[in-house]
Formats: structure tokens, sequence, C-alpha cells
């Protein structure tokens, strides 16, 4: 267990990090439909949470410069704990005075106990404050959508979608996040089958015949600074591409269930691509038939730029405006809307279906994304002068398996959901590269944190859990024997019960004293 | 593609096939309640699809006889065709001049073939006309019973425990092999939500409010010939362990149910254990409150026996009052049952479930099965002599994924349910470790099927299912690498399209000329 029980994070301020130099205190003007309380604490806890990463390296730099110093451990263990909040064990220290230090099993072991603090705090304070809102639930139904399911890409840069870039509460929306946005069909399938299940047999969150819909979303992701390099690797950055890709993803849910289920089973749609420099999202508004123009979108940041001098009343107005206008082939003002001639990609809808804009409700849900992206684009305006100083990858660990809810924060994690290694091995290979340019470039492991969440109620699930995390881990180090072989991938094994709120368990790691041969 | 288009099926007889000797006309007295034409039929399937695969050593050791004829080609593809109706392709015998015959290929090839053949033979015909049966389907409702939903050990000596053991329609019931009998319980929970929205939505195959429930088979096995050898080799040829672990199993299924889903769910359980020398079953009666006692159990054979002299009517109410007085304590005259005092195992039933028998469905159930049952101890008996020659493993290949709907045969097929060989590895190697024993000691390959079967109403699914074959075979060639250099572990690649009654379709395999370097 490589976390100090009890030990307080160290309070240096985010404007003391590294790795954000200009994350600080907010400056300028900003939005009228900003939220600048919640700004200020969304980006104190995430410069709070990635200095207690960065901080790593310049410590190690300094516990490596007394390696010579009679009374190395004690200097060594003190530096750690008054500066990160970590304990060194024993066996990582005991053995320096004769074989040297491992300042890469060092590395691992802080890395991967700044991660069990990190999330610990997270369920023990729930910072993000996004664990349950039935404000929002109410108002999901009220659109006319019993579950929103996002799919972002499995890009670092896209981890914090949720309660960022869109600013939902991450406990009422599900995410599951796939490389290049691609999610898998038959297992939303599955999910869409328990959802229906849930509201027939126990009436959550509503009953089966109010007529409500399962909302499938993907994001997709480009960059407005480097277009063509730092956009969405697993197409090539082809933000067309991305798009269309994710669009055809959805209309293949969509057929999965109107094919594979009858009394008029259906699913709605909804497709976002997001600019990883700003943050900025841009919405694909659906038609009345639930098709969608891959060449016109909604830009959050021209209505942010649009709306920039009205009242809130006024600006959301606009926005509804808008959303609704868009939709119809019209700008805001009632015009024929610029811009390539419309394509309807995907199905024709059914005769009955009125031509223009989408439900009112699909109309108030885009509105509300919306507005609460502008918040997000005031974030990253205010704290990182307009756009991100790190455009292209900056991930701090690999996490692979299936859980991490508490990973809400950009370019912490590159995530690779999965089963096996097996299956997810295009994935593991895209997130290897990426931490040899980040780590192993600079004589650093890559760490990764496999973890597998499972249902308390559900009898041995935890042993199964932790059988599947020790199986992961062993067809991890087997698929790259040369960076084991120089101590520079080590494996951390989580799990963790997701009926309640609690938090991880971890299981073991590469650095534990009976791991040492790795 | 190695099967032989629109070849007709060599008609020798059974009764000359190597591997059955003793298979042929049924001879001597039968039960009253054997179905005796069903017997001859069953019989002479099975004796039919073996004998097209034992034919091939003895056929191929004709063609290595003719190895030095000048026109060894034209004699070997003849000898394959009229014998076993096998086109041999040119790329396997080309080169046989100046590089000798690769043997162990075209074993390989002629299995495939054979396994092809007698799929599209399956599918085609439905040979034991268990593809639907309305009236089981009815008398399971009345039964209380919804859905049945079977797990066989993995072991292909229970491989034929729906279509003959059981004698129950093979598309009416669920069927998924496990070793050991310890069937995913996630999985099936899956099902179960499947099950009861098509129930809640459509009303297949009645209504949600129907008072029925999900019953849940386990079938674990022993050998009455060999009991410390023969046994279930996942629990160490132990009896006990086997029923233990497979009620525990059960049991766990049961309380994820009850404890993941509210408003009274839950479901059934059966637990039935098989004799593989003989195909009798014991059947471990559940009581009211469906609980299970391990240590009592009604076998199918004495049952057999007391009924063997009476007529159908009598012998069939006998088998209903028998197994309801097993349950309550009795046997069937009333007295106290013998052997050890009753050991209910698992929950506590609720306060207000009356003690006894469990409810008439179950018992109308059990009774069917036996009565089942009663016609597979007779074709045992008269077509092996009362029990199989081949007592252990004699299996023709092994077939791992998902799928495989058309082996209802005994001893045919070693099946690894699979999703990924890093899961399914330990199953795997229990498999390689057989034909270890059946082929790789006399010099032949182990010839491995590797099939994902996919819904084709999904769109996209049939080229997912590709790639999982494609990914599965790579894998398991890695897994077995000494063997594949020997030329002694061959792979064929097959898909099917599951939502109708398609045949299967070969997608690749280790035996096409592009795949000549394995």
């Amino acid at each position: 267990m490589p976390v100090a029980p009890g030990k307080p994070v160290p309070t240096e301020g985010p404007q003391e990090t590294g790795g954000n130099p200009r994350a600080g205190a907010p400056v300028g003007a900003t939005h009228p439909l900003t939220d600048g309380p919640t700004n200020v604490r969304l980006a104190q806890y995430d410069a709070e949470v990635k200095a207690s990463f960065d901080r790593i390296v310049p410590v190690l730099k300094e516990i490596a410069s007394h390696r010579y110093a009679p009374d190395f451990t004690e200097r060594a263990r003190r530096l750690a704990r008054d500066t990160l909040g970590v304990e060194l064990p024993d066996h990582l220290l005991d053995d320096a005075w004769v074989a040297g230090i491992d300042m890469r099993r060092l590395f691992g072991w802080c890395v991967f106990a700044s991660y069990h603090r990190a999330s610990d705090a997270f369920y023990a304070n729930d910072p993000l404050g996004g664990r349950d809102d039935p404000a929002f639930q109410r108002f999901l139904l009220d659109c006319g959508f019993h579950l929103m399911d996002v799919t972002p890409c499995a890009d670092g840069r896209l981890a914090h979608a949720i309660s960022y870039v869109l600013r939902l509460p991450y406990g009422n929306v599900r995410r599951k996040s796939y490389a290049g946005s691609l999610f898998d069909i038959e297992n939303t399938v599955e999910k869409w089958v328990e959802t229906e299940l849930q509201r027939f047999r126990e009436g959550v969150p509503n009953t089966a015949d109010a007529p409500t819909r399962y909302l499938k979303t993907v994001i997709y992701h480009f960059s407005s600074v480097d277009p063509s390099h730092q956009g969405c690797a697993a197409h090539g950055s082809d933000d067309e591409a991305a798009a269309r890709a994710g669009w055809e993803r959805l209309e293949g849910f969509r057929q999965a269930i109107e094919n594979g289920f009858c009394c008029g089973a259906s699913v709605d749609l909804l497709l976002i691509g997001m600019d990883t420099d700003t943050d900025a999202i841009r919405v694909h508004v659906p038609d009345a038939a639930g098709r969608c123009d891959l060449h016109r979108w909604l830009h959050a940041r021209d209505l942010y730029d649009a709306t920039a001098h009205m009242t809130q009343q006024q600006a959301r107005a606009h926005l509804t405006e808008a959303v609704r206008a868009h939709a119809a082939g019209t700008d805001g003002a009632g015009r024929p809307a610029p811009g390539p001639a419309r394509r309807g990609l995907g199905r024709k809808g059914p005769a009955t279906v009125p031509a223009g804009g989408p439900a009112e409700g699909m109309v108030a849900l885009i509105a509300r994304l919306i507005e609460n992206n502008i918040s997000q684009i005031d974030l990253v305006r205010q704290m990182h002068a307009g756009r991100y100083q790190d455009t292209g990858h900056a991930e701090r660990f690999i996490g692979a398996g299936i859980g991490f809810e508490e990973i809400q924060l950009r370019n912490l994690t590159y995530f690779a959901y999965l089963n096996t290694v097996e299956e997810g091995a295009a994935d593991l290979d895209v997130g290897i590269r990426i931490f040899s340019g980040l780590n192993v470039s600079h004589g650093l492991p890559v760490p990764v944190v496999v973890r597998h969440d499972y249902h308390g109620s559900v009898p041995g699930a935890r042993q199964r859990a932790v059988g599947h995390v020790d199986r992961i881990a062993a067809a991890l180090l087997a698929r790259y024997p040369q960076l084991v072989a120089q101590g520079l991938l080590h494996v951390l094994r989580v799990v963790r019960d997701c009926d309640a709120a609690h938090p991880i368990e971890i299981v073991g790691s590469t650095l534990e004293p009976a791991a040492a041969e790795h």
C-alpha cells in the first residue's frame, strides 16, 4: 500500500506547480453565463491533483542528491513524507548503500501513492460535487431522456469531458471511453436492455410507459492550434473522419436496437466535437428525424461571442433559439444557414416525422450543454490564457481496465477500457508509445494502474475482480518484456466495489517486496 | 474451404466404424418408457458423424502407402473423395514428390472438412429434430419456468447432455458449457435481464406478470466405472466437490438476482449429476424453499429398475410420486428416506415457505427428465453393452469460442467457451493436454475450430465476429509455439449468423496456401 495513511495533502497552491505555470486566480472579464465560483473550485482541484504528481520528479532529484549521505535513508523518507506526503517503504531504500538507489522504483511508488491519495480524496469528499444531482436527473427526464450515455475518446485530453467540458454530474451520466470514440455496440445494447428492464420492473428512473429514450452521445475531438497533428490519433488527426466514424457507430447502435427489439424500440443520438486546445464544443444538432449533418454544427465559441454582452436571460433565450433555428436550416435570425448544403446521413426518417428541428427536449438539452461549456471556455481563457499549454499528451499514468470514475481531470490518465490485454492490445500499445515519449525517453518507468470495479452484491464478485486484475497485469507484463527487464514498466492492481461509495482497494503491485523480480 | 461442395456423405453403416465397434442395431428388452424409434435414430446419427471422423486415419494410412506411385496425387485425391467425401486441395499435394507428403496437414484438412460437412448437415436437416419444439416450451411454462438454462461441464463426454441424456430440444434450452460446470454468474445475470425484458416488452415466451421463473441447471459428472480417475478433472474426480461447487455457483447466481434486483426477483435452481459411463442422471430434488441436499438424490438407474416391469402409465405415476416423496424426506413408499441426515445447504427459506417438496411444476419437470433419461439409459445398455467403451476422453477436435450449437454428440468435441485466450487459457491448456495424449503422441496435430456466432441484425456484427476469431486464432498459435513449429496445431476459423438457421461460414485456416508458414 504505497500511501501514507492519514497523511494530509501538502498545501502548496496550484500556482507553485511545475506542470501548469499559468494556473492561478482567474483574471479578466467573464461571460454572463459563466459560473465563476465553480470555475475557481474546478481549477483549484485540477491544479492540486496534478501538482501532487508533478512534484514527484523534483523531489526525487533532491533525494538523489543525498545518495552519499550517511543518513540517506532517513533523509529520503523525510523528504518524501514532507513534500509528497508519501511514505517510502523499507524494501525500496534499505539496500541503496550497496546496490544504489533504484529511482525508477521510487518514481513508480510515488506515482501510485499519489494516485491512491487522489482517489481516496475523491470518494471521501466528492470534490466535484457530481456524485448525484437529482435536479439534473429531473431535467434530463423533462428533456425526454432517461439515461445519458457518453463516449468520449480514450485520449487523456478528454478525461474531463463530463465534469469540466460539459459540466454534468458524473454520477448521473454513463461514461465509457474508447479510442477514437468507437464504442462497443454489443456492450451498449446490453446497457440499454438493463436500463429498460429497470424502468419496467422498478420504475427507475421512470416507468417504461413514459415516452423517454436512451440518449447515446459521442464526443470526438480535434485541435484548433495544430489540427493536422494534435487531433484524434485513431483517425489520423482527420476531424471529418473522426466525426463520420462516431456517427456511423451511433447509427449502428440505433439500428441494433431497432432491428433487435420490436414494439418501436429506438434511441436518440447526439454527436459532439470538442477542441482539445480550448475545450469549446461544437454540436451536430440532429433534425426531427434524428439525422445528423456532419458538415454543419453549432460552435459554442461562436455563441459565446454572440451572447457575451447580453444579460443572462437574453443569452439563454438566444442559445435556445440558435439551437432550434440551426436544426431547421436557418441561423438564429431565421436566415438560411451558411456553409455546405445539408447532407443528412443515415436512415430516412419515417414519413410521419415533421421536417425541421429536433424535439424541444433535445433543443433544451443542447442549449444547456452549450451554456455549461461557456463556463469551461472561460476557465480555459482565464486560467490558461485562452488555450492549454499542453496541446499534446501529458498524462501522468495509464489506467487500464474497468472503472476509474474518479478520473475526471484533463491529461491525467491515458485510459484503456478493456477486459483483456488480448482485446485491448491496440489501445495499450498506443498508451505505451505515448509514455515512451513522456517517461521512458527520460529514463522513467511507465506507471500503469490496472483496475476492475465489481458489484459487491454479487457473491464472489470481489474475488473474480481480483482474479481479473491479476490476469490483466500478468498479460501486460508479458506483452512488454523489454520494458519489464529494464525496470521501465510498473503495475498497480486495484479493485473497487462500485455498489457503494467505497474507496479503491489496492491488491498488489510490481513494487511490493514479493514482486521484486519485476 | 476444406469441404467438397455437394458431396454426399459416404454410406458405410456405423457397425463398420473403428471407434465404436459395438454400435449397431439395438438388442434385448427395453424399459416401457423407452422411446425405441428415437433411440435408433439418435444412435445412428451419432455413429454416422463419428464414423466420418474415424475413417480419416485409415484412409490417410492407405494414401501414405501409395506415396511412391507415379500417379500418387490422383490416387490420393480419389481415395479421399470416395471414402471420406473430402476434396484434397492442390497445394497440399503438389509438392509431395519432392518434399514428401505432409500427413499432418492432410489430417487437419480432413478433420476440418468432416466438421464442416457435419455442421452443414445439422443446420440443413435438423437431424435431432430439436430446433424448435413448441410442445416442450408449453410444458416448461406449465411447470412454472419460462427459460431452462443448463450448464454442463465443458468435458466432451457431456456434449450430448441436452439432446441425448435429457432428450430436450436444443433450440428451446440455453446451453453454456464451462469447465467444472462453473458458469459465469455475471454472464448469466445478463441473460436473466435480457429474458425478463423480453417478457415485459414483447410478452415472449409469456408476459412478465405470469408467475414463472428462470430455471438455472447445473450438470456435474462422475464415473461409475473408474470413479477416482474418470470423474471431473476440474474437481480432481471428486464427485462431492463437483456437486458442491456446482451448487455454490447456483446459489451465487440466485443471490446475485435477489440482491441486485428488487420487487421479489428470484430464480429457481436445479442440480443434476451424470454418470459419464452410463449416461444415467441423479437429481438433487430441491425442497419447497429451493434448497438442495448434496448428499441425497434420486438416481434414474434405480427408478429404471423399480419401474421396468410396470405399464407406461404406472411407471409415469411412480416417477412423479418418487420425486414428490423424495423431497419430502420419504421414499416413494412414504417411509423416511435412507442415507445420511438431510443437510440443506445455502440460505434458510423464509418462514412462510411450507416444509416438504418443491412446487408441482418442479416435480413434473424432474419426472420428465428422469423419464427421458430412461430412454438414454436403454440406448447405452443396448448399443454400448451397458456402458461406453470410451470411458475417458476421445474427442475428435477442440472447439473454442462462442457457438457450436450443432455439437450435440458425446466425445466429439472438447469445448472451451471463451471470448479471449487470455481468459480461457486454463481451459485451453486442459484441452491441449488431452489432445497431446489423443493425437500428438501419435504424431497427429491438434485440430482446433475457433468459432464466434453473431447476430446478423446488428450492423457490423459479422465483421467484428471475423475480427474475434482472427484475434483468438492468433493468440492460440502464439500460446503454443512448439506445437506450431512442429506442425502439430491447426486452426480453422468459423463464424455464424445465429439470428437465422444459417450454416457456418469458414473465414480461414492455417491450412490455406496463404497460411503455409504455419
